[in-house]
This record gives C-alpha cells, sequence and structure tokens, in this order.
C-alpha cells in the first residue's frame, strides 16, 4: 500500500488500458486521489485517458493538479547528447460520495 | 494579427515554431499572458513549447493554469461518427519587468 499506489505511469498501451487503471485504483484502494505520469508522445494518452474516464466512466471525477515540466534522458545508442523530454502529472480526484440517499438512480444516460 | 492576439493554436509543426510564437507575443503585444491551445497529438507539441521556451528563453516564465477538455471533431470522410478529440490549453504568464532600471543588463545566464 505504500510505494505509490496511486501513481499509474501512462506508457505507449491504448488509452484504454489506462482507464482501466484509474478505475481500478480507485475502487480497490478506496484512493480518494490517483495520479496520471506521463512523458513525450505518451502525454496525449495521459490526457485521453483522463478524459475518457471522467466522460464515461467516473462522472463525479474531477481534475486536481496538472503540472508540466522536463525530464533528461540518456543519449540514444549511437547518440552522443542527450535528450529532454517533457512531462505531465494530472492529479484526479473523486468527490466523496453523498452521505445521504445511497442509490439516487443515476444511471447513464 | 487575429482575433485573439494572444492565443496561440498548436498543430503539426515542429515545436519551435510555437516557441517563437509565444516569444513574439510575449514581446510585440507586450502582454501578460498567452495562451497556447493544442488537441490530439499536438498536446505534447504544446508541451514541449512550452518547456523549451521557459528552458531556454524566457526564464522568468510562469505556467498559469493548465486545463484539459474534449472536443468533439466530425466525421471524416467515409466515416460515420464523431470523434472525440482531447484538448489542453496552457495559459502562460511572464513576471512584470522591474519598474526602475530599463536595461539591468539581464542577459542570459
Amino acid at each position: 500500500m505504500s510505494r505509490e499506489p496511486n501513481v499509474i505511469y501512462v506508457g505507449r498501451k491504448p488509452p484504454m488500458n489506462y482507464v482501466l487503471g484509474i478505475i481500478t485504483s480507485f475502487s480497490r484502494a478506496n484512493a480518494k486521489e490517483v495520479t496520471l505520469k506521463a512523458r513525450g508522445q505518451a502525454i496525449t494518452t495521459a490526457v485521453d485517458a483522463v478524459e475518457i474516464t471522467r466522460h464515461r466512466f467516473i462522472k463525479d471525477l474531477s481534475i486536481g493538479k496538472i503540472t508540466i515540466g522536463t525530464e533528461e534522458m540518456p543519449p540514444r545508442e549511437g547518440e552522443s547528447r542527450a535528450m529532454n523530454v517533457s512531462t505531465i502529472e494530472i492529479t484526479l480526484t473523486k468527490a466523496e460520495n453523498p452521505p445521504s440517499e445511497s442509490n439516487t438512480g443515476s444511471s447513464s444516460s
């Protein structure tokens, strides 16, 4: 439960993989906050995953903080200089369940 | 040059094109705020452009607000359903010039 259970690293898989990761994190760990981290082209995937999650699956998801940054990557084989790559971190929070009326019949429209 | 002088739409060009756009907007319009808008894969380009600008060119640039969203695109030729595409808006602000000493010789360190 401690090695950053609520951080999802977004890579080259399709966005739906990470959507599932977000949903699982929120439900399994009963977390209030989940953070997505991505770099390079995966930044778009991270944004896609968040948007799909909150429009289709978790309606009461809200986007907390979004930060961008730069990381230095070691040079690839055959190259001599380090590359800079952009990063993004998106923190998601889920509204608390309303204390009353457990089932307000809010099925998807 | 356009109806929203301080908005830069990021598309498929290399990030340096938009870096130049940011620098130009801040200097020509003497703007305090410039907003980058991008969608789809250009989201990464927008983040790259911001990161390059603030690390290499405008050291006192700060990132104001970052918002993400979804836009519905009309169906492409030969397709029947609309596509959703993720969007990002990044607002940049530049620290005020110190009011005294117009030329403090603050060349890049």
